[in-house]
């Protein structure tokens, strides 16, 4: 099968999905959100596939929503009125929070806005080092409002709230503290073949159970996504917003340079 | 503007409130509480003011409820009923998480009950290491009712009920790694100016979205609130209670002296 | 008065049980939690004693449910229809957060499964440097189904997921940084008087008020404890969970050891 977006790698242990838009710093686009669904129905399909690792490349994980896109599409929609439920974005997170199988994030480098909430909504992220994550989407008059649910029961209401506020990045020492990252490595890898010495014995059936019954352990339910997705769908309508990402994407301005 | 309790100095980012009740080792008083919110009118009223610090005195940032007046109010209400919502004290928490400007709680000292309650409801706190945070209320028969549901936001679970129970203090350093404290410096108003340098650049609208938005993806609504306020008028009408506090101010009896 | 499972004694300060089944590594059966109780009745009838610490054998804590009698109460009931609540496990546990008193877990060595609930439903945990805590329940297909609600309590999602998922051991260090541990202490005793100086001023009612005010300031409610009873009891009606279980019991055999 062929991707454009994502490069896939089945091992003995389990399936690699490596991010692969490295001219577009690993943003997400729908076609990304459309293939890694599209391999995890096939890994639904094979019980024997238990692990589904997410990595990106060397020094960029992911940098969240694809700016070139976005504002081509507003430029497109005009006026349109809202999409509604369901979004593609926060049904990728959900799903790895409850399709039956570990999902272990593999960050190197740079994680920002969006590809905060890949790793967050993972079952284990390990990172490198040099990594570090960014939550920028208030300088655009955004929120990670999809984010925000999977990031909070993560890291806990306050530190999901200073990454917020702040826009500030998150070093891995620091995001270790915070629990954003299990594990540190500088060979994540060889710590995904460690971790699965146990988690292998897992089986299906129990992954299942698991992430059925922690999901009525927390806050999250279909109220709360809900919201996040209006949210999203509204701010991300906001001339202010569209105008902010547009002269971005045209003229690598940014939104208080503009206040000037 | 004259002010009582609070001296208020407006600078080129923003507006800086200083509780100054040094006599009375900046307790809480109602006179207090009004004030603040007086600034924080003229605050909203002014979209260029975006950031709120909240400093103490060297070496006291507060230290709770102030007894002497609480004692004085008990003495002449008899046994008048219970007050109703709202409360001033918990209406300026609530306030802090809802004001569409940023927050900052500057600490150097003491900070007790009630005062821990002014931090933990801020965007952010910056501590000077010689702080310590301590929720003393329970050895009076008191509860930190109101301050409860923004300390567990901020601190999750088991930190507030630690404090609560054990009553003692928390230094600076484990406040930071409990994020009761974001930062921890020697020079406090500097690590505001840095912050500055990044939160300037979010807008009214957008810190407005974000502090709606967050009390959505978390615990405390209403019925939460109104559990906290009607618990603190319950408990503060507590015989039993306004005793030892009154036996505190006329005679510096402490409750547990009482029973020998 | 006479106990099978643990030992009993009573201080000027108040009771310390002690689990004392070193020949079943401390697991819990009924008796236990019977027996538990019944301590519990008695303290609730002493105003004056206000502190009940739970203990286990030097090195072992106590180890979760007891296999050998799970397995041989499933072979005796066959098809029974499940149970439904009260279970005595999760009561026991609602107690510990409910009691008016201080319970204390004094934790040296091994705590596993049902033994890390005893542990996070208990109001401090103090533990000895060797202490590990591991929530094995996965690799029998099993779920901590009821210590959960008091793990996230405690210790926040992440880390109560991620101790379910990998069913690692986690170290006293580890644990204290989660706060599934208050105090780690060579002499946990000690640390029980020194924190005892404190806790002796706070009343009864206090506690009382205490306990159930914080009940109200979290999520675990009464039907949250029924979907926690009803899983569990689902999960270990299960055919595959029981087979594993008494394979174990019988042979020495582990789950994947089947697989092969």
């Amino acid at each position: 099968m062929d991707y454009e977006t994502i490069a896939v790698e089945k091992s003995d242990i389990g399936i690699i999905i490596t991010i692969n838009r490295p001219q577009q710093r690993n943003s997400i686009n729908n076609k990304l959100l459309e293939e890694i669904n599209r391999v995890l129905d096939q890994v639904e399909e094979d019980e024997r596939c238990r692990l589904v690792v997410l990595a990106g490349q060397p020094g960029t994980f992911c940098t969240g929503m694809d700016f070139e896109e976005f504002s081509s599409l507003k430029s497109q929609q005009g006026t349109a009125p809202l999409k509604t439920a369901p979004n593609p974005y926060m049904a990728t997170l959900k799903r790895f929070t409850l399709i039956p199988r570990v999902v272990i994030a593999v960050v190197d480098g740079q994680v920002m806005a969006g590809g905060v909430g890949l790793a967050a909504a993972s079952d284990l992220v390990i990172a490198t080092p040099r990594s570090q994550f960014c939550l920028s989407e208030a300088l655009w008059g955004l929120l990670p409002a999809m984010v925000t649910p999977f990031l909070v029961r993560r890291v806990g209401f306050q530190a999901a709230y200073r990454m917020t506020l702040t826009t500030a990045p998150v070093h891995s020492r620091e995001a270790l503290d915070m629990k954003l990252v299990d594990e540190i490595s500088e060979s994540p890898f060889d710590s995904v073949h460690r971790l699965w010495l146990r988690l292998s014995k897992l089986s299906v059936p129990t992954l299942r159970n698991l992430k059925e019954y922690f999901r009525k352990m927390w806050l999250i339910n279909e109220a709360m996504e809900n919201i996040a997705i209006t949210e999203i769908e509204r701010l991300s309508s906001d001339p202010r917003v569209i105008e902010n990402i547009s002269n971005y994407v045209k003229y690598g301005k940014f939104p208080w340079e503009g206040l000037a």
